[in-house]
């Protein structure tokens, strides 16, 4: 199994409303660096994984939405409660569909939050 | 000359509410990772710089206010753009009052908001 | 898959009383950066893997014991060798026992002992 | 399943004639901070998946051919693209031959060649 | 004293022709992770110490002639030897120019070559 | 001002006896990541700070006496609480004198002792 992996990142702004979550309650928010993980048993005829040009750029379409966001305002979040978790899997989601055609192997993501937690869907 | 340096984060939301700051302007958020050196010319009779446990409550004393907020809405923050370099110097501030009297050398505050981004005061 | 990883620190010393061990004979010590991750199928109805509070809490008091001793000195690792692959297992087998009713998925260990090595267990 | 990492790093040179490369046809460099994993199910009698010191050694004789040199330059890469999942997999193929015999487990090799970007086999 | 950091990185080749320098004779190659430290005793009118965007930019500006460039073939380099100390020089120098009129403090650069090794000049 | 910075590390026991350090009283352990940094006015005639190989050298050969021992049972620090600022010391004084008609700038100490706290001398 061949792999490459690209980090990227984005600043957002969130509030977690549920009693459950504590101090995340309050509006607050966190550097998200976001790692994909492309990974596929053979290389193409260019021995790579994907164009990482191409693996970038979709990387960055799929976050520019998100960053400089306070999620709470967006429409497609509305409902539900935007844990890391929950944007790791709504990462993979989006790219997953963005990928279609271009890679078929399986995508990773993991996101650091802070120096001492990460967390993602594979 | 010798120091001692620690590490403490925290997560904030804020807006930078002047066009000059581009999608910044919007409400977003940052793991701010603070690292906050403390120098002295000797060390004191336990060959320290400071208490290491004493200078750990200092800075968890002064982020802790922050952490988990949106510091638009922080009476102390009201008309001033909440800059990264702001940010640091305010953090300077309230820990040269904390540790008056404990520690006589000089500190500096570095804050990474980012994996490419950082700003501090000394 | 879903995944949660926390960080936490200790900082032991120990020695391993076996000449295949090489200068590691010697009373000597590691800052041992512990990553717990824990892994599920699905999210609660939180949308996240874990009580992320209540993972670092169950991290915390699993190496508390651990942290600021000389392993060698404990009566749980008598006439054991201490290298960072047995204690990433007892880690291992002590967070198992401590979040088991609260946490359905798989634990992964990963210790790093310095810049250029780690070890782990899963 | 246990597992040791060990990190070395090399500096190479390469191009990558094919217009699909876009400037990367260009003779440039990077620095490949290689991370190998042995995976073990079990440890030996010392409690190690593998003699530390001989990982390094095994990893440093297979890193040390490639270092400092013009990769286009070396006759066994003569006429393939050494992308860096290329050059993972050579490096994953060598470390098995030369482990043979010692290590029965599983190998793993992850390159980093920039703060942003990863690729490996395992 | 405030200070902003901003990190961007760039893959280069290049042989140091002197004796002195061993292997490092062959043609080899680096990943150069740049650090460029802009300080100032005062924040502008903004609360910054420079538009971080600018910064970006003329960091980028001057890193981009030698990404994905042999050293040895650009005529700016000719006769010298392109040691990471000469070269932060060089970046020093470049973006001082660029930067002249914008920011009126000191630069500092510090370029990571490998895990444990940097240069740098300020 | 020049600067070249390398990184090497040791493993050490230790214990500070003085119920002002609290459980690190006990006989524990650390990882010392050591950076340290030759900082010059000038390049020499090979535009380099020092001799890297050497310089690499010179910190082996400081630290090799300390890695992998109890820091209480070495005659030189009898008498002495070796915390981190003092180690720092010490090895600023051990490499000045083994630099000395070698290199005539000057030297700065800094070691990672955890994730979260550094101390240092220069």
């Amino acid at each position: 199994m061949y792999f490459v992996k690209i980090r990227e990142s984005m600043m957002i702004a969130h509030s977690l409303k549920n009693e459950f979550f504590g101090p995340a309650q309050n509006v607050h928010g966190a550097t998200f660096v976001v790692d994909v993980t492309f990974k596929s048993e053979n290389l193409d005829t260019h021995n790579v994984v994907i164009d990482i040009g191409l693996a970038h750029q979709i990387v960055k379409e799929t976050l520019k939405p998100l960053d400089y966001q306070n999620l709470d305002d967006l429409p497609v979040f509305e409902g539900h409660l935007t844990t890391t978790e929950f944007i790791a899997k709504y990462i993979y989601d989006e790219i997953s569909v963005k990928a279609a055609g271009i890679f078929e192997g399986t995508i990773g993501i993991s996101i650091q939050e802070n120096p001492n937690a990460w967390a993602g869907y594979e």
